[in-house]
């Protein structure tokens, strides 16, 4: 990645950061603020608030009135982490190169930090988005948001994948997990930023497909990591896919042929960008660290 | 109660299960809808929406505004209750007279049906207020209900609740566990009703009161159920509070002496209706209900 890209980068990181400090408070009781605050504050790649704030500033020229929702997609992405995490799902001891959540605090904490963080998260699009953007711009980022965590959208691709263990899935199947567990957040970065940056239509429903292109991408480069990452560089269990007998990208192309449709939609998402005249090195930033990911 | 005041409830209790049921589409993957559709048409008293429809038609003549909140409080209760249940909290079997959810579907199902029912019921609030009720007041009665539902009150309650297990507690934190655990709900029930009713201040204070004295009074009869009903009066296992060994109103006051304060509290909160010139057979008739309750 060039320089002046990873720069704007950790600059976005540092900003999304500081924000969610700034917004998820200490209080009474304690333990369960300080669960919430452990895992939205646990690391993180940031690419969904990134994009979110990214596509409002590159539409509108700036990114203030995308702060709040930015950071609310941010924790509805840890709730889904937290609660995937969970005994009675995945079953995962470790997130992000540290304890799960259940296992630092204990499992009723964490399905209610997670429950927790799915209400505050609207909550704070609603008191903390700027009085410049509209009541019905406010409403429609928060039933974006609404849809996207619920049944219709994240929750289907979890129940999805969930019900896919140990089964010989099709292809259909496989990428409604993955456009619903991974593509509906990715999606909601784009069209939210955009609602908040003005876009009209046409320019949303492009910002929509750079999105789902990217999503999958994003998914199969997951399936990838995990036969070939070690916990070290993936901060998680690799190797749970075939472990729990999952049907991946892997399992249906193969390795390489997998590696090659990752280097095809990252190529189409920019392609997008061209042709809707969305110049951003962020953007494609971000469709770069996918392409070349490691953890 | 008076026969035309069980009629009143008996019409509120069949448009509210009607709006539910068509509230709840059956979408794919069935699984999780049907689920959702289990925990929320499984019965139960529906005070809360009824509280909500009636405040608000108390207050503007009319509660067609209101059908949408009411039914989304009844979901977040539905929400806590099914999240509840889960053997890492409660871990309870029975629930309104039959299996819990997370014993008719699984555990993870369980999870995400709740988690679901979470974002479900803001967005038909979103969707379904009609357009007669102005954005600005459909955001405030989204911003109390995404409060109520959170860490700083139904979810506040329940943490400390669950940490309260086995110690001994003192009444200030039994009355933070009562106020947030039931009092949140039946206050954001009767705050939504007057706000979409067109409350002024005076009124809406009046009535958060009225519903802190109906709530403290239901959880008290909670207490002394558990003691003196049983399983098939109480369609939930009795007896839980003593195995458990939690500390209730009957542990400090005794069942004499609590139920003479559940008798204080419903005349207190029938007080201030009069107080405040809210004349409504339904209001008074829900505190009656409280007092009478058998389950």
């Amino acid at each position: 990645m060039e320089q002046s890209v990873k720069k704007q980068f950790e600059d976005y990181i540092k900003l999304i950061e500081q924000k969610l400090d700034e917004f998820l408070p200490v209080k009474y009781p304690q333990e369960i603020w300080e669960s919430m605050r452990y895992s939205v504050l646990a690391g993180g790649k940031r690419l969904r608030p990134m994009l979110c704030l990214e596509t409002c500033k590159v539409l509108s020229g700036s990114y203030e009135q995308a702060i709040p929702t930015a950071c609310a997609i941010e924790m509805l992405h840890t709730q889904s982490l937290i609660h995937d995490d969970l005994p009675c799902m995945d079953n995962d001891d470790y997130r992000r190169g540290k304890l799960t959540n259940h296992k630092k605090f204990s499992e009723s904490t964490a399905v209610l930090a997670g429950d927790a963080l799915l209400s505050f998260a609207p909550q704070i699009i609603i008191q903390k988005t700027p009085d410049s953007v509209s009541k019905d711009k406010v409403l429609k980022v928060l039933e974006e948001f609404l849809i996207s965590a619920g049944a219709e959208k994240l929750i289907a691709g979890q129940v999805v994948d969930i019900d896919s263990e140990g089964k010989q899935i099709d292809k259909e199947t496989l990428n409604f997990i993955h456009e619903n567990k991974t593509g509906a957040l990715f999606k909601l970065s784009v069209r939210t930023g955009a609602i908040l940056g003005n876009a009209d239509e046409k320019t949303i429903n492009a910002l929509t497909m750079f999105a789902e292109k990217m999503g999958l991408a994003f998914q199969i480069m997951d399936d990838i990591l995990d036969v070939t990452s070690t916990l070290e560089e993936l901060g998680k269990t690799p190797g749970k896919d075939a472990k729990e007998q999952k049907v991946t990208y892997i399992s249906f192309y193969g390795l390489e042929e997998s590696k090659k449709q990752v280097a095809s939609l990252c190529k189409a998402a920019c392609d997008i960008l061209e042709e809707n005249n969305i110049k951003s090195e962020v953007l494609t930033g971000v469709v770069k660290s996918i392409s070349e990911r490691v953890c």
